[in-house]
């Protein structure tokens, strides 16, 4: 379990894993994601909540998307941002990671938003940085991805209201994907009925029992009478290897076609973390289709990523500003 | 023609090309720049005007001197800017540019100021973006140029005021120049009395009769009296194709010198649209001399993006702010 | 001496070297930096001083960490400021630095600050920028590195009070140090009683004697009774020329361990411009020891910074804000 998320007083203080987080304070960074989502509407898209604050972006994999995300939220609650990449930093200098951290903790940073390939590299950094700082896992290895997943279940909720009654499936590459992870232990804090995963063994995880999920292999089983189909991004890397035969075979296993679509429910929403891979894991006519709801997930990301930077830095005196 | 540029009632909604722009539209880009250049010269060099709006500046193709300009212009009238290099984005990552655009839409992106080596580009991305994203031209392959074209304008009319009664000439690189192409358009829109174009006969469009303009090969002769002579970069890639000699032969026949400018109205201004080539285009003695007005072009394009910007971007009661 | 740094009436224009600069001048900038300082500890850590004014960040020599420190320190001024790195930029393009200049300066840009590899790049630079530009020397080649002199200084201040009491040493590659030359400088300037450098004699200047510093060539008795000690960053390069043996000899010899230290007065403090080599020129024991203030300086950097950029931009009545 992740080490010191919270305050004694159980706020949150760094954002680093679902794991070990109760229903409550997930269903308080959706609610305060539906505030934020309606300043996305006004004329002036910004609040002044974190004016003054400065958020570090360390970036030790290179992901534009996911940082856009988070250099627009922190811009849109009035933050200063830089954004790092570690590579061309001190680093090639010699220095430490350590050594790295506590200069830009000494420059006053309030935030890092940290990822890295390597799997515990936010926790890691949460460990040693100074009280005064806030850490954001935005994606460290195979681990967790908890703001994407927090933005999934904010998605779900807009659409489906009631996790207890729903049947959520997972479709691809369980075994190497931060995403999956973090949504499997999102969808389990908030109820769901009944989760799902959908994959070939080689990319399912040995530990998949404990996860409390139902195991499937063929999509026409797996996919029956669901109503959220969440479909991964295969990562090419993965089909270089002796994982999986190729790309036109996936699909047509595991690609998620119209067809295989309708054996979900006729209302089953589609989505995916991006980018995506059409014609491997999606087919076009899905992805762009009218159960999709993949760029409402974009959109909603930055909604989501905006209650996260806010609660783990603001006190409550201040949270009571965004309704004003 | 530039589909979809205005709005039903004519109002500018993208910003692509000069082609199909009517003469009142640009002299108010060139009216409410007069507002921006003042603000210049202010304290706090800042409007709110654009406050909230996120504008993300799309570069294909490297160009720190037009994207810093974008940039400030931005920043001046108060937006979030954010810039990406699409070579380092998601592209690497096999996503289709379509996707990478309905992903910037989906966080609430204002606007795009792309510029591609690919002519058509800006026009492509205006046809697929969602409505409420505006789209700004800023270079597309050999096509237009047009906020360059713009700020072409404006300087012209700072110093010759009355266009019909003005002698043009435009020296270069007229096949490859999007820059020129725009200027013609602009020009021709404003009604100047005569426009000349001198360059060798393997750097003229075959279709140089059909955009009204004298073709001359001769500085001498095409230099007579001209008030405004506008020279171009020379493109090295041009140099080692067939198209040319050398920079030396070239700088002999169609670089701009003070005896060649003698030829023109004694009180004629010098334009290029930068940077410049010392001794290829242009001497230096002509580039620092009193009748350049390169520098002031560079000011005045803060002034025209910032017009052009929220011009697209701005309704009509926000306009009026501008002047408060 | 450097040309031009201050004002007919003694103000600071561009700050480029602290040659030249009087005792009263670096007292005023520490007063203004503990000004700043008390900022950092507030909800908000910024103040609207440079709003509207426009800072280009010129690195021709790659830094993060001084950039993000001059980038933080103009964003808590309120500033814009644009990044550019010159090796990407039109350079690229065959554009000469004096056009490049010339270019940003016609944007209205305010404040250079500027980082390169040979020395001097900043002065010449301020003697080509128009009157209206204020210059920043952010380290050039082995010359001078004033503003990290500036926040070495305000260190000792804050520990030490009274400069002429003082018996300073500093350790290491005096010779290709534009620190240390700072450094000697402004300590002199302040009326230190004592400097000292220790250094082996191929890193030590010829000129050492005109610079009004003891030499010591062994540890031991140049620590002896010391204040403040301040060790200097081993560049590698050095290491693979005939200048010297290995680091590991290095470090024996003129790496700050404990029992050297121990030599120094009880109370000593011991500094590092960063980013450090651990077992190279300092223990990590004493990096991270109890007399260490190294990340004090980091700290200090910004406040420093804010005072210098403000002073060089500000008039006497915007001062005043400051305070208010």
């Amino acid at each position: 379990m992740s080490h010191n998320q919270l305050t004694e007083s159980g706020r949150l203080h760094h954002f680093l894993s679902i794991e070990g987080l109760k229903r409550p304070l997930l269903t308080e960074i959706m609610d305060r994601a539906e505030q934020f989502s309606s300043i996305s509407h006004q004329q002036v898209k910004k609040v002044p909540l974190l004016r003054g604050k400065t958020i570090v972006n360390l970036f030790f994999e290179n992901s534009t998307r996911t940082r856009t995300t988070f250099e627009l939220a922190a811009k849109r609650l009035s933050a200063d941002v830089i954004s790092l990449n570690i590579n061309t930093s001190s680093a090639s200098k010699g220095e430490s990671l350590r050594d790295t951290l506590h200069n830009l903790e000494a420059m006053h940073s309030d935030m890092f938003v940290v990822r890295h390939h390597q799997s515990g590299a936010a926790e890691f950094i949460a460990q040693h940085v100074a009280p005064h700082v806030s850490v954001i896992n935005a994606g460290d290895g195979c681990h967790a991805h908890p703001t994407q997943a927090m933005l999934d279940m904010f998605t779900i909720r807009r659409h489906k209201q009631h996790f207890p009654d729903l049947r959520v499936a997972i479709i691809g590459d369980i075994l190497h994907s931060r995403v999956a992870r973090s949504q499997i232990q999102a969808l389990a804090t908030l109820g769901v009925g009944e989760i799902r995963v959908i994959a070939p063994k080689t990319l399912l995880p040995t530990d998949c029992k404990t996860l409390g999920v139902h195991v499937y292999h063929d999509m026409n089983a797996g996919l029956k009478d669901v109503d959220v189909v969440i479909t991964l991004r295969l990562q090419n890397e993965r089909m270089q290897g002796a994982l999986l035969p190729s790309s036109k075979e996936y699909y047509q296993c595991y690609g998620l076609t119209e067809r295989k679509l309708s054996l979900a429910k006729p209302d089953a929403i589609v989505m995916h973390p991006g980018p995506i891979n059409r014609g491997v894991e999606i087919a076009s006519a899905v992805a762009d289709g009218p159960q999709s709801v993949i760029l409402e997930q974009v959109t909603h990301g930055i909604a989501v990523r905006m209650a996260i930077m806010s609660m783990t830095l603001g006190s409550q005196a201040e949270l009571y500003e965004v309704t004003a």
